[in-house]
């Protein structure tokens, strides 16, 4: 066997979808079954044109720095797969002469994975997870999720002990997130790393209501000045339509496109018009999925690992899968990657389940964070208590 | 000599305040002329409040740890000082006994500083600079600038390495800073760290042209889509005016009280109903003055240093003084703590100069990056080249 190798990137960067990259050239170059490894740029749409790049070559200390560099090395896009555009893919298949193609991506990119298997016994086709949404089935969970996680969970805890101090507003923080509420809930979290948090979690599986929410805010307020609340950018009002979004109530450009929304802001907004409370708003956006600093070597591991896997898994005949995560232990936290079937994961949606979120509260439950925890890796730093002295009695 | 120390913190928190803190405390417990640390709860309304926190007994451990915190172990507050409060500090720290006085913050704070020192000859009163915003004088930089100047460039660098890898939309990332532009310059140092980083500037020094800003970006997104523009909050108009802010354009609420504005998703907003540009807005807000994990070392080691400065030369007899960096070396880098007269420094605001920003090109000039780049830290992080695969040459 002398195998060509085809890698493409679907959909939104991670922290470490150059993980899974790496890990899938680190597998290859020690692999006598695999010739050559190619790269689509920029995705799908890389692949319909024939724009291949040559991946050979780079070091283990290059490997290392790839899958450390957020973005994508390579690049990606957000192309929806049209009718006929799986034919073009396997002429370019055919003049390439890949026999292996895999795919990283979330939901839709799982789709376009499966119908391509479904067209061609000639080339092996394998899915690799990657999602900061956390929203793929039949996994554990996602790569790129634990890495966001951290990064917010942190964040939401270095700005509550920012408004703590100067404890003059109520800070709204704006979590990346559509449909699903795993990486909003995960700012939940800052309470198990340090003695502050977020006081209420906004996912966009619960229906909002301004009334209670408004009243719930105030309450906190008699109670304590200066917290923090974290929401989904995909918030969605009693309609089941998001309060503020792309979709939402924003209007559309001169082309006819919807304008960008802003909901941490329209909370802020919203609270201060209503209530008189000074708040203001935090959405580090774009920041949340590609820290560096902020990776979870955890999720690093994972990502390698699924990419890795991968690709061993095509050269040993598989085709029409996606490597998923089982996890074999939470304390300490070990998993394995494994395959499924596409078809059970393609433009499947796993929102957050009832049991991690209680919407009374406005919280996270202990499950989620059993959940959760882990997956943010070790190394989690110490914090000095507020409670020490700015809680504490005088001296 | 027995004396007394008060410790107080005024305005924002940022990611080494504590570190002075530490610093003070770390100075006091190995000096035997101190007999007592005290800490006001919340800044100045603490010690008028006559609220003080017994700072004694940390140990080592624990002032690493406290220096490391974001936020502010000890409060703090927006109080501006009003006539009569400087008799009601100085009877406070008549009853307490107290007889140095060292206040952390930045240009409000050392007028307060400035007008307790000429109140008193009983206490000696020191200021402790501190702020993100860089803009006091008299000094080469102020701790606090560098942590955030590091957050701000490399979450610019990576959100260039996102929007360059999924090239759907130009990213306006907003920077903290209502007057100075320092920190929104910090964006441009993503350059010299890796191989992509912001390709406009806005600082709140420029007056800002809608059509020539328009033009300006519709010409790069014709050479080269998914790029990012800096802005800083605080930009103005050509009326010198604010584009949005608490004093902008957004109304006031119930109360009379100006909303928050967000100039970020407000300029997204124009380029894409203006250019029909896809357009996002990130503005990671006071994340951007609370990070741990891109905290600089030599921001750190300095803001520790100027407590702990401050702290002696008070004991020394030093008093109406506040503690400034002199620059010694940019290469390697060193710097030297020293005082200036609070007279120099109160209610002075030091801008972004000229020669450190070309509002042609709307970026920023290599001796910004020469004066800016080593308060940054080492260890700054390698990262893959985007040009590596996503710029060269089809395989």
């Amino acid at each position: 066997m002398s195998a060509r190798v085809l890698v493409a990137h679907g959909g939104g960067p991670t922290p470490v979808i150059n993980a899974s990259l790496a890990g899938v050239l680190s597998a290859a170059y020690g692999d006598s079954r695999v010739e050559r490894v190619y790269g689509a740029r920029k995705g799908i749409e890389g692949v319909l044109k024939g724009d291949l790049l040559d991946l050979s070559g780079l070091s283990e200390n290059e490997l290392e720095c790839l899958s450390r560099t957020p973005g994508s090395a390579i690049g990606s896009c957000r192309h929806k797969i049209r009718e006929g555009d799986e034919h073009q893919l396997l002429e370019v298949f055919d003049s390439y002469g890949i026999d292996v193609f895999l795919y990283t991506g979330g939901n839709d990119s799982m789709d376009t994975c499966m119908r391509v298997a479904r067209l061609s016994d000639k080339v092996q086709v394998i899915g690799i997870p990657k999602t900061i949404d956390n929203d793929l089935a039949e996994t554990d969970h996602c790569p790129g999720f634990g890495s966001a996680a951290r990064f917010f969970a942190l964040s939401a805890l270095e700005v509550a002990l920012d408004v703590e101090a100067l404890d003059i507003h109520v800070s709204v923080v704006e979590v990346l997130g559509r449909n699903a509420g795993w990486l909003t809930a995960a700012c939940d979290l800052a309470h198990s790393v340090g003695d502050v948090g977020p006081e209420m979690i906004l996912v966009p599986e619960m229906s909002f209501d301004q009334e209670a929410f408004l009243e719930s805010i105030r309450d906190r307020w008699n109670r304590r000045r200066g917290f923090v609340v974290a929401v989904s950018e995909g918030l969605k009002g009693g309609d089941g339509q998001p309060l503020v979004s792309d979709q939402g109530k924003t209007g559309v450009d001169a082309f006819g496109h919807p304008l960008p929304g802003n909901v941490s802001h329209h909370l802020a907004q919203l609270i201060q018009q209503k209530l008189g409370i000074r708040t203001r708003s935090e959405k580090p956006g774009l920041v949340g999925r590609a820290s560096r600093a902020l990776t979870s070597e955890v999720d690093r591991d994972e990502a390698w690992k699924v990419g890795a896997y991968g690709l061993r898994s095509a050269l040993d005949g598989a085709t029409g899968h996606m490597v998923s995560l089982r996890r074999e232990s939470s304390r300490p936290y070990r998993s394995v990657p494994q395959l499924v079937e596409l078809e059970r994961v393609a433009n499947v949606e796993r929102l957050l389940p009832s049991e991690f979120y209680d919407p009374e509260s406005f919280r996270t439950t202990e499950a989620y964070t059993e959940f959760a925890l882990p997956l943010l890796g070790s190394g989690l730093p110490d914090y000095f208590s507020v409670g020490r002295f700015l809680n504490g009695k005088g001296g």
